[in-house]
């Protein structure tokens, strides 16, 4: 089972064109780029707005990546869905692009669902696919999802399917809980953590790596904490690697990722989001322009 | 604009075959016995497990509608996505079905959004569709979707879209939100209770009715509040109907009310759920059986 992912993974985020439609060529670029940096590619995460997406969409922009250069090898693409049939076809669609892997939310409209009925679902999906390259990274994400993702249901999960179980991505932001999860001892499970914040303390504890919204625009500094944990300046790496994080997090996030690539792009298309959310004021751009320059942030390759 | 809804509707039970997908026939034939019942459709509501279909799926349950005898005008589908294109597409598609509105979630993944956010999402929905039939009627279901209506929202987008914003459906439980819409003055917005439990109240208050997922099982007295609010017997009908609710909230809602089907039709397929939803245990079900029985609950015309 050592074809398990590793490293560092982006949620690629999704550029729109001006009648607010995926834009494919800015979409494989961005790809493209992450790639070069040592970052794979979990395309439609949260911060993807994937969710914003219809089934269709998210079929064409994996289609645009076949189509291109870009190594599918490293695709993780969020696949989980409210309703299970989409949840087929996109893991199906994933698998035949070359997916190493599928990132899967819970379905996550009703709430208060019970284990049993999570179970069910994730056990329907792995049944109808019934395909042996199928490898599910479990989504824990509450405060978004609404819809926690208990150990002991990991754990059943894990045990009924130790072939298609593959990890897990841990976006709670509750460290005990992904600790809870490097330590189970479950063969082969790999923990990312949800955001680089912690990904000194998930590599010193034998975690996967982390999946991490702003390894959209710091890919290279994430990924060389990735493969230098047990250096000596690894202490020092993690903070400079907080430093810049805060400066997202002080915003809305996925609008300032965006805003990041239109910035060191020149290239005010990126700063385009899609209902519910909005874009960046020019206030809050030229906020966070100070703030990246304040913090010395670079963009290697990006705008060159 | 007249031709606004009034009156009571069933947030439509979605039957599953033995594969777990949506039964066509059982379902029409439920619709039918409604409107029998003087109740009209809001399918594809929360406990039409709307969320757990596909959009496909939505889309050949509604064109089975129009293949049946079922008057379409009484149709209000949700039509609310995470996805503004999901939306859009099943709201074309009610409309072109001769829906006589729709009734619409806001995108429910994302969580904390702005008010000018989800108004963007309306507002974007309004545009493309551009069609003068259109009537939305908002849901506000905060509990479960996680992303509430401010009212300050609502009175934006009402005063904005006048035409296009008909009302909506209050879900929350909470009366003074209820009471707060129903004072609020705007022209010929139609407030829907999510219960009947609010039934007298709104109706004493100049509201247009309830959407409540146990006109699934008792349309008739509820429709029969719903024509005779003023009459000296309501606050008896009012509790008569809070005695038969109250054996359905004692239990998983969706479940219990496909019990019911299946109990009165003598059909046990209608005890199908999709995942994350599970069906009754075989005591649920006799304890369920139990209650309807000690409370003389009757389904005329069910398994006749």
């Amino acid at each position: 089972m050592s074809n398990r992912f590793t490293g560092v993974l982006a949620p690629v985020i999704t550029p729109f064109d001006d009648n607010l439609l995926p834009d494919r060529t800015r979409f494989v670029n961005h790809c493209r780029w992450l790639q070069a940096q040592g970052c794979g590619l979990a395309i439609f995460g949260t911060n993807s707005e994937a969710n914003s997406l219809s089934v269709a969409e998210k079929l064409a922009l994996l289609e645009a990546m076949e189509d291109s250069r870009v190594d599918c090898r490293s695709l993780m693409p969020g696949t989980g869905s409210c309703a299970l049939p989409d949840s087929v076809t996109l893991t199906r669609a994933a698998l035949a692009a070359g997916a190493g892997g599928v990132l899967m939310l819970p379905p996550f409209y009703y709430k208060g669902v019970s284990d049993d009925g999570l179970f069910a679902y994730y056990a329907e999906i792995i049944q109808q696919l019934a395909d042996d390259r199928l490898q599910i990274y479990l989504y824990h994400i509450p405060q978004v999802s609404g819809v926690p993702l208990p150990l002991s249901l990991i754990e059943r999960l894990v045990k009924t399917y130790p072939q298609q179980i593959a990890g897990i991505k841990d976006s709670s932001g509750d460290w005990s809980n992904t600790l809870a999860m490097l330590e189970a001892g479950w063969e082969d499970f790999r923990v990312f953590c949800g955001s680089e914040s912690f990904l000194l303390r998930t590599m010193q504890h034998g975690g996967a790596g982390c999946i991490s919204a702003t390894a959209n625009v710091n890919p290279a500094m994430i990924v060389r904490l990735f493969e230098s944990w047990s250096a000596a300046d690894a202490e020092q790496q993690q903070q400079r690697l907080d430093q810049i994080r805060q400066i997202f997090q002080d915003r809305p996030m996925i609008p300032a990722l965006k805003g990041a690539l239109a910035s060191y792009g020149k290239d005010p298309q990126w700063l385009r989001v899609r209902p519910p959310l909005v874009g960046l004021t020019a206030e809050q751009f030229a906020g966070l322009e100070q703030a990246m320059q304040q913090a010395a942030f670079a963009m290697p390759g990006i705008g060159a």
